[in-house]
């Protein structure tokens, strides 16, 4: 039995096994599930409806009596959410679908978009209720994490609604346009449409859903898959409940007189890379989005109004907290205090006169 | 080219791709790393320095020069944090160690917990402005998710000041007693002492904290781990800065004239299970129960604490939002309405008593 002592430098690298976190993490979201909000907008008979079938098979899930008859996927009145429990692979998804009017069927669409809008800032509202509120356990998410919206195949590029819809949402919502029953469009057709709507969305300043930059560390195949994907938008779409044979196979398509279109098949349309992104690569990220940049927005701006009305209502001189905190912070008190400043100089001239300051929120 | 329209329940169960999202958050962690603080107390001398050094081998780190000299893990006499960024096969960790007073050292120790609630309250508070602000991006979360309590080999179980240690934090911090020094120990002595310590901690209705329970379809070995964890607390350990040489192999260990105490060797004591359970199966763990439950405690404290002090200090008839919402929730409105009816009743009885009923917080 020979004993020595030696430096720990000179041991090899040995293993922790902090290195299992991510399974931890893995392991965990597992247990917990996930759930998933998708809103589809658009006009009606653009194949809304089909096009969810299609994507999430959810009428393959209908003998689990998860889903009641009269709330079923079908043409569209006004707002109605759709909610399924599946499971793939031990994995469990609360999928909910949030159907909207078949907007833009009206002779003046003026507004339309506002149940919609409504709609979305109201489940904002609800979150932002809960999570300020002392029970915290088990809040329900009905944030919507992503807006398909339904571009139709007719006509030269974005309709003024289009635009209009578009601009009222992207601030709020992850928006994912694409161009809807494409199998009417010949392959030349469909570029020239998607660079026509790509130029628009530029030109109004549009923000769609920006897809994160991939990772350097990424392998090739992956980057490639990634460029693709970017290249794609508008995904050009089509949906298809029905299964057909075609050379043998037994697919998702459409069966017409010259031929049949196969919706899985990625030289008739986009579906595939579609679906890979909204369910296979990018879910979660349209989920953290929705929390990081549209939730944080909304939660800013409600906090604001809240800051400069009582600033405005009150003639207490104690400082109130209007957050849960013992002293405001120093960027509430900085906007109180332009705030007031504001108010002493209006005091002097114009009552009246409304002015809001665009909220000044700085990123560490 | 024969085509069929076949009902959508005929098909095989295709596969949608949902089955990824828990890929989708391992990847997601990674990228983003972890970060975990650790909390050690206990009198001076019992090993605390060691036992750390030894379960994260943070000398092996130091010629990364991450940790400066004066930040060194030594013999303690304030609160004091050290942070090191460790890597292990490419997955990041922040680890915080919060090395706290050689408490218990004074002639007397009234209070001496004191300056370590205090700091533990003082996280959570930071945390819960940054959560209420305006700009939540980048938050540094600094909650301490473990405190490791050292309770000394000698003596026949607890003492005082041990109890009243670990009374003091248990609902601020999830406490993980050890047995230090447990190479003083025979396997006879470890057992009688572990015996003892836990039917104290019962007894004193010390809430240490609780492994979860184990799900019932994991596999057999995992089980039977869980199950041999459970029934080892306190971990008796052993620490060691040296490496000797035990049977040919190079070990962490201690050399005395009648044998090597090796740190790692189970029949020896429980670094390795402690090891296992701090930092490959529970971490992820310790952070959500600080998240969960003792952060949720103290935020609910605190906003208990503002409703009541609010409606004692003003006199304003009009409801103001004390939490950031256009009207406070059910909740709260019922915790004001308590308040208020206790005031009204105390107005007409003694004016100074203080009461301070615990609050209800129910579990959805």
């Amino acid at each position: 039995q020979v004993c020595l002592h030696i430096s720990m430098d000179k041991i090899e690298k040995q293993y922790v096994g902090f290195a299992t976190l991510p399974n931890q993490v893995h392991r965990k979201s597992v247990k917990k599930g996930f759930d998933f909000t998708l809103m589809v907008a658009g006009e009606s008979g653009l194949g809304k409806s089909t096009l969810v079938n299609s994507l999430f098979l959810t009428d393959l899930y209908k003998d689990r009596k998860l889903l009641n008859a009269e709330e079923r996927i079908n043409q569209t009145v006004e707002i109605i959410k759709h909610t399924v429990d599946i499971e793939e692979k031990g994995v469990k998804l609360k999928l909910t679908i949030v159907d909207t009017p078949g907007f833009g069927d009206a002779v003046n669409n003026a507004e339309c978009w506002k149940p919609i809008t409504d709609y979305i800032d109201q489940q904002f509202e609800q979150y932002f209720r809960d999570e300020s509120g002392l029970n915290r356990k088990n809040i329900q998410d009905n944030r919507v994490h992503c807006c398909l919206y339904f571009i139709p195949p007719f006509g030269h590029g974005l309709r003024p609604v289009d635009v209009e819809f578009m601009k009222a949402l992207h601030e709020k919502v992850n928006v994912v346009p694409l161009i809807s029953k494409a199998d009417c469009l010949t392959p030349s057709e469909v570029k020239k449409l998607k660079d026509r709507v790509r130029e628009e969305i530029d030109k109004f300043g549009i923000k769609i859903y920006q897809f994160p930059d991939c990772d350097s560390d990424e392998d090739e195949e992956f980057k490639q898959q990634d460029k693709e994907l970017k290249e794609s938008t508008p995904f050009a779409v089509i949906g298809s409940n029905t299964v057909v044979e075609a050379k043998g196979q037994r697919v998702r398509g459409r069966l017409y007189p010259w031929g049949i279109v196969e919706v899985e098949n990625q030289s008739h349309c986009d579906f595939v890379k579609l679906r890979n992104m909204l369910i296979r690569t990018h879910m979660h990220d349209l989920k953290d989005v929705t929390c990081d940049v549209h939730y944080e927005n909304y939660r800013a701006q409600c906090i604001q109004q809240m800051t400069s009305k009582l600033t405005q209502d009150s003639r207490i001189e104690s400082p109130i907290p209007i957050l849960p905190l013992p002293t405001p912070d120093a960027e509430t008190e900085k906007l109180i205090k332009m705030k007031d400043q504001e108010q002493d100089k209006r005091g002097a001239a114009t009552e009246g006169s409304r002015h809001s300051p665009s909220l000044n929120q700085e990123n560490r």
